[in-house]
């Protein structure tokens, strides 16, 4: 096994901005853009491989994950999105395999999480935004290429007897196609099951006519006729009906109406030190002896914006928008970085009375303003994002926290919550109209709803009183009778109580706590999404692991040497 | 990592009857029935452990499997079982440690998944057939114990201070609970994610009135009142009204009238070969140096039986109940026994007319008749057990062949499908009733419905053909037209695709087809069966694989030894 990144190098950075991208171009005009990758050989994240053939490694999808954020925060003028290449008859040849053999297995996890997560994104956006993506495959999408394709609203191929669509990862690399391609084409484009067996062990791939009767692709076009093809549809996808908002956030629609400015994302505000990092409204401090990180939140040091106008002046200082590129941020860092940091003990500080205002103004205001309902869309996405991080969480509910409305929802997305239950110095939790909708879980559930789900008669009366205005609140010990925190300790107790709990949870073997929180912590249906992140992840997690892929005859390893794999036949 | 059950030692044995039972006795009353645990020390599957405390290995399962079949076709009067020990203060420790560590990562998965299908065996008869179960834990049940307690519909524990239910699998072993305990906990029994929490990393584990204030048990007494208990939530449930059949098998309902004579499950006919066994409709032909194996099923030599009567004179020799289970256990052999095949290639013979008559017969008096109803449930589990099978499977659709209904559903089961389109030899395929509805697949969707998920249209015109009494036929042409099979080949070209497909199948890596497979063969909703067998299964099959568990100091190989484990703390 070879050293993981964080190891051998210096911490990944993951911010990036248009000034500074390499490998992508954002390209706007009028209600449609187009994003186009064109990936610079020579300039990986990493020394020791050469990106060719539009293949990418974590640094490209950084550059195109902040393309997707600024798209909807700053052009939202946008309707309509083509992915293209910049290179000549190759789309994408996928994620970079000599990347991927020479990276940790760790590291190799952590990468398809987070393409993941990016490609979720654009499908985000497409759902709740009203800006559709089209993938205009110009040449050859192999891999993740093609699952980058998979990703968007509507997939396009040249037809120049060359260019095919391929999974080519079970026949080339003993692996799996890792970001979310075997679930979307069976789930999201119905592609029959035993077509996409087929195609998913046909290295070459499948072009042309029969891609198109096989739903691997929307349409195909000759090279003369394709850019005519892409400039129709975009125009089309952009005039078209922007998709109302799916169920989960019915309670923030107006996804359509998006006027005005854009707003600028500005960089974040981050001073970092040795084991400790602060921005605006969050806080990092890493115990590397206990293999912890304490993130404390800060909620809002001012009221909410009174108007639309207000929040746009705001911008990206906004309360919520600032800590929700913080917290997404510093899971990044926490999980590519800070590798055996195990347990993330979550705390906050604020006035709980100030954020339940804020959600509140948000909520109204999201209804009818395209800004608002990205932040509160963002948000979403960063919750969602600490969902799927394989590291502990602890909420710790102490005197002068601050969990109310969208920061409770951090201590409902904890594995658990200790409040410390003293009358001279109580706690107060607040219930918000975020918590009932505009933020849910992967799967499609609130925090709540999971949290309640023995008890829904509750959730409904809660439900119904947030929604008359009378916002819930309870201290340490309504909270623990109503289910929101999970210990309650008194003074004498508490400090003891977390402690132990912090030494118990240290100890044990992070492979099988990353399985059981994965397990855990979404009860309920499944969805492509948790699909994604719970089936398909571990089952790559698995192959990557095993020597029929990464021994030194695995299949991984032999990638691009002259010699074949060699393989344990024993079917598991 | 140690030799494979397999190698070292003689083929493992599905077959078992009351009367040779080990480990297990069978007590019926009346509507009730008791299945008393009482596992002998001594009595091992395999040499080199001991069966201390009711912990359980493959052997043991394999009995319990076997009750429970029994239960259903030989004792339709008991409305009613519980599971209990013959021991004192201990009900189960769970699956065998010194077992699971001595095991390879192949046998460890393939009794998970085996005692998994047990469990879900319960929970089918619970759903479908009036069996209501009832764990009636008279002492500590651990692990795999406490995880056959939630397969039962009610959990009883006493109450003396010391018997606990737990799961200590990722506190004391670094694994995870193998046997849906996590799935069941937050999805069936709706324990609240923090408490499941805590309770999944309390090695010792819940015991009183807070195993019941969390769901885990739903009620404890005293030993002084515990039978009492038991008696009385046992008659109970005879009582209570059956539960009608759930949505995917809406169509065969009726499992209240469970009236007259038991029906013997009569010992396997089977006439095993070296490379060769033959059952009465069907046979398997191992192919070690292509490690592939052909399985072969024959439709019905006879006319269907005319009514239930005559149904039940022909008991075990119902061509449809003696197919299922010889497929049943062929299956079971081949995943333990033959871990090197990769592929199976399902072939058919007879009269597909007949078949369709044999369907049409069978769905009608399951209507009514619990015996018809319980060869179809069955039939629907082994095909269950056909889907989660880790091999490839290839249908191969020839002259001669019977792929017509319930056989048609071993054809869609498949990755693929090849038929040769021969006009001179023409094949026929035909849908039945049970093609849309009594055999659904784990999710709950038909394997029709999923093989014709993008044109619900078609699959709606089908439905009614057949519900107008008007069986749909196809040669090869029209079945590849109407998406039913993959490829139809002539006469020149389809030796040569068969022999090319084989080929190419079985030079890729096993591990990344069994995690291909598993993703592409369930699509739409998941269920807690589908997240056990992908989302869970693979979290463990994974964990199964990394040093912290399996590695020599790993948590599972230092159980029961002095030192302490030691993690690579590095979190994925």
């Amino acid at each position: 096994m070879s050293l993981s990144q964080s190891e051998s190098t210096a911490p990944i950075v993951f911010e990036t901005d248009p000034g500074r991208y390499r490998h992508w171009r954002l390209e706007t005009q009028g209600e449609s853009a187009r994003l186009v990758w064109d990936v610079k050989e020579t300039e990986p994240l990493r020394a020791g491989y050469a990106l060719k053939l539009n293949s990418y490694d974590l640094g490209v999808d950084i550059e195109l994950a902040d393309a997707i954020e600024r798209l909807r925060f700053e052009h939202p003028e946008v309707r309509a999105v083509a992915i293209t290449s910049g290179k000549d008859r190759v789309f994408s040849a996928g994620a970079n395999i000599h990347m991927l053999a020479s990276s940790s297995h760790a590291f190799k996890v952590n990468f398809c999480k987070y393409t993941n997560e990016t490609r979720l994104a654009i499908e985000d956006a497409c759902a709740r935004s009203g800006q559709r993506y089209l993938a205009a495959c110009n040449g050859i999408a192999a891999g993740g290429g093609y699952e980058l394709a998979l990703a968007c609203d509507e997939i396009l191929l040249v037809d120049d007897g060359n260019s095919a669509v391929s999974l080519p990862e079970v026949p080339l690399l003993g692996v799996l196609p890792g970001t979310g391609g075997l679930t979307r084409i069976v789930d999201k484009r119905r592609v029959r099951r035993d077509h996409a067996d087929i195609f998913c062990t046909l290295a070459e791939g499948v072009k042309g006519q029969r891609a198109v009767d096989w739903r691997l692709v929307d349409a195909v076009a000759p090279k003369s006729r394709f850019d005519d093809l892409v400039r129709d549809r975009l125009a089309k996808l952009a005039a078209g009906p922007a998709r109302v908002a799916s169920a989960p956030n019915a309670s923030v629609p107006g996804a359509s109406k998006r006027t005005g400015h854009g707003v600028k994302l500005t960089p974040l505000r981050v001073e970092n030190g040795m084991d400790r990092w602060r921005y605006t409204a969050l806080e990092v401090q890493i115990d590397r002896r206990r293999r912890t990180a304490t993130l404390t939140l800060e909620g809002p040091e001012m009221e909410p914006p009174r108007d639309a106008a207000e929040a746009r002046r705001q911008g990206a200082d906004l309360w919520m928008l600032r800590l929700s590129r913080e917290l997404s941020d510093a899971l990044c860092r926490l999980r590519f970085n800070e590798e055996e940091i195990g347990l993330l003990l979550l705390k906050s500080g604020g006035d709980p009375e100030r954020v339940a205002r804020h959600d509140t103004a948000l909520e109204a205001l999201a209804r009818e303003d395209w800004f608002a309902r990205e932040v509160v869309l963002h948000l979403a996405r960063t919750l969602r994002r600490l969902d799927v991080t394989a590291r502990t969480l602890f909420a710790l509910v102490e005197p002068g926290s601050c969990f109310a409305g969208s920061l409770m929802e951090i201590a409902l997305a904890a594995d658990r919550t200790y409040a410390l239950d003293d009358p001279k110095r109580p706690v107060t939790m607040i219930l918000s109209p975020l918590n009932f909708g505009p933020l849910p879980m992967g799967q499609g559930l609130t925090r709540l709803q999971v949290r309640l789900l023995a008890q829904p008669e509750s959730h409904e009366a809660l439900r119904r009183r947030v929604e008359a205005g009378d916002l819930p609140r309870f201290d340490a010990a309504s909270a623990l009778a109503a289910g929101l925190v999970t210990i309650a300790a008194d003074d004498i107790d508490y400090e003891d109580e977390v402690r132990v709990a912090i030494e118990e949870r240290v100890s044990l073997s992070p492979d099988a706590l990353t399985g059981m929180e994965a397990s855990l912590r979404f009860p309920g249906a499944e969805t492509p999404e948790t699909k994604i992140f719970g089936r398909l992840s571990a089952w790559q997690n698995w192959i990557f692991q095993r020597p029929n892929a990464v021994g030194d005859k695995g299949a991984l390893k032999c990638y691009g040497r002259p010699e074949r794999p060699s393989f344990d036949w024993r079917r598991t």
